[in-house]
């Protein structure tokens, strides 16, 4: 029996793993080489962490698994009918079961052209071209210092998106710009930053309880960061924002307000929801085509009371591995169990040694959910090189405030061009 | 007094630590934001090491010294008549001292267009596109392989150049394929790779003793290295390198054969050497101009023998060293002291747990002389935090043979083309 996997993030990986040293063929596919580790992404765009430290090459995690094949390609088409799957190289596979993970975009809400303006934060590119651009942003600065020049878009810092991305983008932000960065440029060292963050709701991270909200806004305030609640974007242009609350002007503007599905799944004949996620059955099967599964970010899964499933880390390695185990023991579709959630607790970091946490129906706050944080990052990182590397830079950063990865090497600029 | 520092290598750095905290002005500029640990470049373009392991700020080791201003520019012209030297973003700034240390370029013996062909390993964008172009042909010959195609000039690597860089890059990558990537690749698992160093001279290491060539150059051969002597290049097109000693396919070629002085140079009023080095005086200064040195790579210094010193790290370190304390006492060029080199001996690695050095007259080859070139390595890398980490990723590396930076990021070719 054959089976593929389209996308080795936290979803595809559960459903590898549970196949692993199976009597399955199992083909896994993937555009990059590497997993990666999202949720510390926004560590590499602020020179926290290096790019080695949250991403692990596919093929080091299944060298020695006989029945698993990794190919490093893109998927462009998919056939239910056929059963087939196509990748950019012009190969085609059949398979007899098919599992698409293959993740979310960021979406602009349909402003396609706010792209170009507002950086997002999705993939390792994304996160070192940010890195970069910040950090030139702060060499610009120095330079036009000297000559008493005005430098407030070099100082300002837009975020739009008060989840948790966002939330955690802000916070590192402030927290390295003020710790780390400024203390580097004599000029500036003393200067006041602006770092803006801006929600169309009434709270940061709605989905959390109203405490945490409440800390979190409390906590970045204290770090310098101004939140603009009740503010909805109309418009971004080259280093200017429009919201309902007043005009902004920046360099670096940064987009965490939303997502969509991968482009993948508008080619299937399914019914999409409004952020492009295909709405799965029960047991996280395709309507109308039992052997084919949608896990992770690209599915739309609604429980028991009517919720539709957040996209989260969590949520993709327990549906992978679900899915894993209906197509481990060849379950037909009448037979095979619905799948259920089940909610652990979601965190979420604010600077260093401040986060907030919701386990097991408890809110926790301040040193000892960073603590928890932190641990449950370590642990679910991929390798353990990584897990050390990782657990010494904190450590490090938290002793000394020194951020290992404060490098412009210039490959990504495509145009190399200055701000000004 | 105004003192202007061009470059942060090793030799730039070592005038600018001498001249931390006196009473005189100093502007240390360089065209990166960081100081690379070139002698480890080599790993990191085999994957072993990233480059936060090896690079770090410029800034950081400034921060606190009030008389030093760092600046990330391009130096475009040095106007030796007038004491000033303007950068890239148009700016213009006077000296009453000047140091040019802006290091080496690769030489192609004047075959330019080679260029294209042939890659060389100077600088850290060059070492991750090495990388990436390594990695990309084994996930291209496993595809390959897959449908039974000739994968000869995938599995083929070249290198050009027998001195420390070569040799050090070849076993590096013969040991890297063989151990960590190929293991990855189930296809490719028991497949011969083909690494090929060649020379011009008739023995490796030709700077260093005999017996240290003899010896490399068996370690390098039970290392699957395969190594032409007296062999000549006399043309390189894409992916075909002609010598005098046959013909050769591969698809990734590299030239480590020859360095030629910063171009910077070129305009200076002053007689340069065939590598393009400015054949300075006696105390490191250029002829006519006593106020103006010129150290590391970019000079050509002769000793009391009639020998001209190597373009290595420790010769740029004592001559930073030796200007910087000739600047400080503001000796009148009469009263100056000689530049004498103290050889404290020379290394090369040969893979893991093997090298070849000459200290203080004795040589010492194997696992020993490995422990020290690695304690000698680390002691000079900056910063603390780098030297744990690189330590900490070479026993990791030592126990496991798992290399931990193998991703491709995509972020650097250019076009993106395969290779075939």
């Amino acid at each position: 029996m054959k089976v593929i996997i389209v996308g080795a993030g936290f979803g595809g990986l559960a459903v590898a793993n549970t196949l692993k040293n199976s009597n399955l063929d199992v083909l896994l596919i993937d555009k990059n080489n590497y997993h990666l580790f999202q949720p510390l992404l926004y560590q590499v765009a602020v020179s926290a962490l290096s790019p080695g430290d949250i991403a692990y090459p596919i093929r080091g995690i299944f060298k020695n698994t006989k029945n698993i094949r990794v190919l490093m390609e893109k998927v462009v088409i998919v056939d239910l009918r056929s059963r087939r799957v196509s990748v950019s190289g012009g190969e085609t596979f059949d398979y007899d079961y098919l599992v698409l993970a293959p993740g979310a975009e960021t979406s602009y809400f349909g402003n396609v052209e706010w792209k170009d303006y507002a950086v997002a934060l999705k993939s390792l590119p994304d996160a070192l071209a940010i890195r970069e651009k910040i950090l030139s942003t702060f060499e610009e600065a120095e330079k036009l210092a000297y000559k008493n020049l005005d430098i407030s878009k070099h100082l300002t810092f837009i975020i739009v998106g008060g989840g948790p991305t966002g939330v955690e983008l802000s916070g590192a932000i402030a927290e390295l710009i003020y710790k780390t960065i400024l203390p580097d440029f004599p000029l500036l060292r003393h200067k006041k930053i602006n770092v803006i963050l801006i929600d169309a709701g009434n709270r940061l991270l709605s989905s959390y309880p109203e405490e945490l909200s409440e800390y979190t806004y409390k906590s970045l305030t204290s770090l310098g960061v101004k939140i603009y609640l009740n503010t909805r974007v109309t418009s971004i242009e080259k280093n200017v924002i429009r919201t309902t609350q007043g005009t902004f002007s920046a360099f670096n503007i940064f987009w965490a307000a939303g997502n969509i599905a991968s482009p993948l799944l508008k080619s299937l004949p399914v019914k999409l929801d409004r952020q492009g996620r295909v709405v799965v059955n029960p047991d996280l099967s395709i309507p109308g085509f039992p052997d084919a599964f949608v896990i992770g970010d690209s599915a739309s899964f609604t429980d028991k009371n009517g919720e539709t499933l957040p996209a989260i880390a969590p949520v993709a390695m327990q549906q992978g591995k679900h899915v894993g185990k209906i197509i481990l023991e060849g379950l037909p579709f009448g037979l095979r169990p619905n799948f259920v959630y089940r909610d652990k607790g979601t965190m979420a970091t604010i600077g260093k040694a401040r986060a907030v946490a919701y386990l097991k129906g408890q809110s926790f706050k301040g040193w000892f959910a960073w603590l928890l944080w932190s641990l449950v990052h370590i642990l679910f990182l991929i390798g353990f090189r990584n897990k050390i590397r990782v657990m010494l830079e904190w450590i490090w950063y938290y002793i000394t405030n020194k951020s290992g990865a404060r490098l412009i090497v210039n490959a990504f600029r495509k145009d190399n061009s200055k701000n000004c």
